[in-house]
């Protein structure tokens, strides 16, 4: 094979296979060319990728050594893509009865939820991190999109247990606005013992139902390595019970009444 | 910038942007060189593409013409991803109470969710696909992993209204295997009046759920134009209620009592 269509060829296997270590030699097997020029044609993608802003590729030298593709995508890229994100919800026809906001559109689309993916990979991929845990609903599509770029599984709790899930470990915990008791529930093969676990999420008042995922990895005695929520609301930061996460947009004064809202960028802008 | 350099980008602009249609002289502009450079690049990654049965890139002549990336899996793979996946599936360890099966590890793994979603997509590419929809919770990673090829939005349907969503439209329907009278709701603002609708969802026994969401396009207009199902199970075959879906296993003769169970291709391995 030419290099160019290896090019084409090797672009397209480390985009499908993020954090996927490879042999030198399994590549230049692949296409049946010496690891010099894989070697070479590694620099070339590893410069594209750089300068878009999409990460890079690692290589280790030595017996074990090889390569993946690590999707640490650019700072500037994950601002500009939350700055768009922030002009998109301050629509004041999102404005819900109670002072929610309709994200579902935004939630819909395959690209964005990719995108919001990626940034949030991009803040985690040096955590090591074993799985994706989030829970149902709105925050799926959100962990599967950060989890194929950390190539990583997804479990997801759920509110009630399923028939088709097997046994199950559920808690109780108090959810932060309302106060109320509510359960979580999560299929006993979904979390190995001791696993690394990044909580992803659409939406965080107090964070009441964050604390209750930690609550129910202690019961697999699993850690968190990681928090993610796409908006979070600042009407509550007084009482927040979760610190330590990372939020890509932050949404304040929602006024129903004069159809008002403002929403700025999250802490993920202003930690680097 | 040089050809070499130009593929690896291009090759990413179109695995990140499926059946998006783009004219020679957007993408001539991007890389500051002429229209007849861009022709070649596309020849070249046209060819790796048919090549490894990724599907081709779709050039249109004429003033409005262009090219965008139709990502039409062959047969050949779709086929070798099912036979794996059935294998997969016939570990008896799956068995659960009340013969169904344990398929959430599969169903947890991004590379897994994403190629089934590209069986899906493979076939219904050329239905004029609008919008994907499916049912929470177990489609929703599907619905996206389809949605993402066709490069169209997902909508999910649930079976309680939720406050974040707006006012919402509910059906009442009858479960196909138990006879219970169920609800579904879809929210006002989620679907567009004569939308082009694919259906998909993880298990189908009877139909009864797929039914339901049919009857629910009807309270909007909309039209079905494509149904896949990852599993049905062949026991209810007599009483099913919907005609004309895509499954990619079917699973059969499931004896939890003495732990066997058999997983075949579905019809999408028959069709063709």
């Amino acid at each position: 094979m030419k290099r160019s269509n290896r090019l084409v060829s090797l672009t397209n296997y480390f985009i499908e296979n993020p954090e996927d270590h490879r042999s030198l030699t399994y590549h230049a097997k692949q296409y049946n060319v010496g690891k010099a020029s894989i070697s070479e044609d590694l620099d070339i993608i590893d410069t594209v990728f750089q300068d878009e802003g999409l990460g890079y590729l690692h290589r280790a030298a030595g017996a074990g050594g090889g390569v993946r593709y690590v999707p640490e995508g650019s700072e500037k890229n994950g601002k500009q893509f939350i700055k768009t994100l922030c002009e998109q919800l301050e629509d004041p026809s999102r404005i819900l009865p109670g002072g929610y906001l309709y994200m579902s559109d935004l939630l819909g689309e395959p690209k964005t939820v990719r995108e919001i993916g990626r940034v949030f990979a991009s803040k985690f991929i040096h955590r090591n991190i074993d799985v994706v845990m989030t829970v149902a609903t709105k925050g799926i599509p959100l962990a599967y999109a950060v989890a194929s770029f950390l190539n990583v599984p997804v479990v997801i709790v759920r509110r009630d247990p399923k028939v088709t899930e097997g046994s199950s470990v559920s808690i109780n915990y108090v959810s932060g606005s309302s106060r109320k008791i509510q359960t979580m529930v999560l299929p006993k093969r979904g979390l190995k013992e001791g696993a690394k676990v990044c909580i992803i999420d659409d939406f965080m008042k107090a964070g009441g139902t964050i604390n209750g995922m930690i609550s129910l990895l202690k019961e697999f005695n699993a850690r968190v390595h990681g928090i993610g929520v796409l908006a979070e609301a600042d009407d509550e930061e007084e009482d927040r019970v979760v610190e330590d996460y990372i939020s890509l947009v932050r949404i304040s004064n929602v006024d129903a009444k004069r159809q008002e809202i403002q929403v700025l960028p999250g802490n993920y802008s202003i930690l680097n």
